[in-house]
């Protein structure tokens, strides 16, 4: 998970529909790519709403028609949409029933999994729990637990992670920071080797097309002083 | 640990003297540095000789005698100038008595302290030991356990990390192959943000204004591509 060439940083909310769609869709261009191997993905928490009380926000359709003073069947057409898009993509996707909700607790497992190297097995369980299943997920730690477990994590190890709501709260603030720096208003954001950046969930040609640019011109750092280093032929400073 | 707003990768060596005096030099420009709490700094694999002996290759000052065909008061001159240069930094600096060696096992146990969010302590501990003491450290696993159960590490993990070799290799020459890339050819080598490079245990004002122009120039990726994201007014296809 370490020091590979290039580095692509994904933003990212579990609440968000077209980062579970671009998820697929980026994966999708990134096993065909002849470097993949040498390219580190890593995912960087975003809130969509984080003045959304914890817990649950109730049911998703109701949820966004009354924040965006939309219809119920505006809302609900709205998803129909996400969902044929999901599905198109190889994605299951519950329309109606699903909660939605404040998500900042799913944000410090994505970072405690990180840590353990297993953060793609995180996420992928926590989209699933929520797009693929209509079952409740927000603020019901013992849901979250049983997603969890079931993608491998320890359950103690998980509990204590959920409970102590200071753990990695400052790395998914520092992520918000840093996506605030980078002008980010929306995800899913991607940012190659914080050279070029992709917004949204584009079709996986264009994810392919991304990956070739900024691997063809992956930044090279300049060189600002140069002494006192030691190399092949010792430790020697270097005649200037 | 993480996302931090600029990102400082130094590479290093635990066999090269200018890498220990360059990470006080760093450290103490990086301490007074206005955004401290915002820089990540992360240390990667360097060996000096990726081809040396696994283990120890004996005393430093006869070593380098033979390698770089110097008389033994020459090499002993290097070293003591080397040792002034470390004191003047503060650190402590045994000039002659220890020994050198293949530094691969270090850099795989640096790779687990990282893991564990503690690298900074186990590189401290390893230029401790190889640089402030004069007791053999080369391929002495009896040693390097308890340099890291001496740092706070876990001993049991300690010896399991060190049994087998394959465990962080692969990030070992992943970091190996970047400052391939870089043009790298002597450390420490440091880069800010993949934008700028200082090679060599410089001065801490240089560091100290290495820093402030990385920050000053941190990189903003350009947008290559923009559509169907959910921002704060919800999932839509913007308008192109």
């Amino acid at each position: 998970m370490e020091a590979h060439i290039m580095q692509v940083e994904i933003w990212t909310d579990v609440n968000c529909p077209f980062c579970y769609l671009g998820k697929k869709r980026f994966n999708d261009a990134l096993i065909e790519f002849d470097h993949a191997d040498q390219v580190d993905v890593v995912h960087r928490s975003f809130e969509l709403d984080p003045t959304a009380p914890t817990g649950t926000s109730g049911n998703v359709i109701d949820h966004l028609a009354k924040k965006y003073g939309r219809t119920l069947e505006e809302a609900e057409a709205g998803e129909r949409q996400l969902g044929a898009a999901a599905n198109e993509a190889g994605l299951e996707y519950v329309v109606t029933g699903r909660d939605v909700g404040n998500s900042f607790d799913m944000h410090r497992l994505l970072h405690w999994a990180k840590e353990l190297g297993q953060q793609e097995q995180m996420l992928d369980a926590l989209y699933a729990a929520n797009f693929a299943d209509a079952e409740p997920l927000f603020g019901d730690t013992e849901r979250l637990v049983r997603v969890a477990v079931g993608a491998g994590f320890d359950e103690a190890a998980t509990r204590e992670v959920l409970a102590d709501e200071q753990r990695y709260a400052d790395e998914v603030r520092a992520d918000e920071r840093q996506a605030q720096e980078f002008g980010v208003n929306g995800v899913p954001f991607y940012v190659f080797d914080r050279k070029y950046a992709v917004s949204g969930a584009q079709p996986k040609e264009l994810f392919a097309q991304a990956l070739s640019q900024a691997w063809g011109e992956r930044p090279q750092p300049t060189l600002l002083a140069d002494s006192d280093a030691c190399g092949p032929d010792g430790c020697a400073v270097p005649q200037n």
